[in-house]
Order: C-alpha cells, then structure tokens, then sequence
C-alpha cells in the first residue's frame, strides 16, 4: 500500500484526460457506444459522468469538508446527469471538456496548498455518513482509475465469443 | 457484441501505446513498481510483458496459422521472460520499445491483407488446442484491453484503505 498524498495523487488525476484521449480520440462509434448490456455504461457515457464529477462533486465537496461550516452534508451525485448533459456534444467534445474542467480543478486544489494533517477533516456523506477529507481525495483517485478499467473492460466484452478457447486465459472477460 | 473486423481490431491495437505512455509517463516510481502482493505484476512488469508479445507472440503464431504447414503448433509463450529481458531499462525505454515493435507489427498486419475468409484458418495452441487466425486476432485486442484494466486496478488498490467507507462504491477495489 502507498501513502496518500496529495502529490501522489495529483499525479494520477492529471493522467486521467490525457490516457482517455489516447485511449478513444481515434477509436470509432463501434468501439465508443458498445456497453455490456441494458443498464450499463458506453466509454461515451463514462466520458460524460467524469465530467459531471468535475463540474459537481470533487471540488465541491472538497470546499465544504474545508470550510467546516454547520450544515457540512453533501449534496447527493447524480449518476445519471451525463444522460442528458452530453446530448448533442461529440466525444471528442466530452474529451475536450472533461480536459478543461480537471485542469481548473487541480490549480485549485494546487492553491489550496492542502496538509496531511487536514486530511481527518470531516464531513457527511448523504449516504455513507461521515467522511473525510483524505477519503474524498482517494476516492477521485480511484474512481479515476476504476472508470479507465471499465472502458477497457466494456471493449474487451466484444470479443467475449471471438478469442474462443482463449477466453480461459483472459480474465477481464468474467468481470 | 461487435462483430470482429481486422480494421476495428487494428483500431485498438493502435492504441495501447500511445494509452499507456499517457497513462504511466509521468508517474513516479511508488505508482510504477506498486503491486497487490507477492506473485503479481506492478506497471513496469506488464509492459514489459506486452513487449515480449510483440517480439514471439502475435505476429509469429499469425505467420504459422497462415502458412498452414505440417508442424502448426504454437511455441509456448514465456509468462515470465519480461523479469530478464526489461533489466536495467528505465519504463520510457519500454514504453518506447513497445510502441516501435507494436508499429512495426501492425504495418506487417495490414501488409498481410488478411480476409475474414481467412479468420477460420486453424493451428494448434501447445494448452488448448485447435484455435483459430480470428480467435487469436480477437484475443491479441482483449490482452491490450485487460491490461490495461490491470494496471489501473493495481494502482487502485494502493488507496483501497485510504477511501473509507467510499469502497463500497468502487468496484475496482473487489476486483
């Protein structure tokens, strides 16, 4: 296990716009709209929540939790805004604004110049109750990187029946 | 589910270097050599891996299905070989070793002007048998995207601790 840092951590959520623009910029609408299954994601749909997480929730949270203020509960996260959000913009739209909004996002967090010794800050999650500071700021991390893994892994179902007896080998098939 | 083409499959196949070397160029040593225990692979160890897929995998049982001789019997891959052959090179000369022979292997590919009339072409896998020139095709792209997935699930899983009681949340973090 690592440390939690802040420089550690802002090292991977600036990766994050740029892995997903290599990753889908030149892809095309097969790859880009497939999902796995009703109900479930497309990279497209990904693109949008990640945004919605930029424009609504990190930051935000982030500045209750640090102003320490009576009502310290966050507001709820929609998870289904990017549905009507993204409506009429292109991916590479979605790629271009989730790449602004982060990069705003990290000079503000850069600004805040923000101690380990605030991380036990506290404040109430609507659901999970009480929450801190240093959680908030994993959880961006991870859910950055759980979001690049489920891109690849919606991808890769495509081809569930197609590598045939290889399936046994490749295990991103059977999550 | 898509259906498998060599130009959708060359789509992704075109991409994992350049994803990779945005995802993991500028991230310090604790991301690159992080693991989720002893027997698993960190950052550095997977792209190593997909280097020497490139030099004996891929394009070489492609060229034995193809020439459909009296010996059509895969040479085992080497699971482990990346532990001697990435010594002493920095992970900018792997993801640069990568991205060339990946290059040159999908020029080779495209050279080949393979039909899907071929994808039935048939050779012997040395654990599985009798596998086909399109279920190989199908399992060279599914390998790049679980990958890829690995490595942003290992890198995840440093902060599972640190996200609270966030984890419930965060699949990645069962996986």
């Amino acid at each position: 296990m690592m440390k939690l840092t802040i420089s550690k951590a802002i090292e991977v959520l600036q990766q994050t716009p740029k892995t997903l623009h290599a990753f889908l910029y030149n892809l095309s609408d097969d790859w880009i709209f497939c999902d796995e299954g009703s109900e479930t994601w497309n990279a497209y749909d990904i693109v949008g929540h990640l945004i919605h997480g930029e424009k609504t929730d990190w930051m935000q949270r982030l500045d209750i939790i640090l102003k320490q203020g009576d009502n310290n509960t966050f507001e709820p996260f929609d998870r289904f805004a990017q549905f009507e959000n993204s409506k009429g913009k292109s991916l590479h739209n979605l790629l271009g604004e989730f790449s602004e909004l982060r990069s705003q996002n990290l000079e503000q967090l850069k600004a805040l110049n923000i101690t380990e010794s605030q991380f036990s800050l506290k404040a109430i999650h609507p659901e999970l109750g009480e929450v801190t500071l240093g959680q908030l700021l994993a959880t961006w991390v991870t859910h950055d990187l759980g979001h690049i893994a489920q891109i690849a892994r919606v991808m890769a179902k495509q081809y569930k029946q197609d590598v045939g007896p290889w399936e046994a080998y490749i295990s991103i098939l059977h999550k």
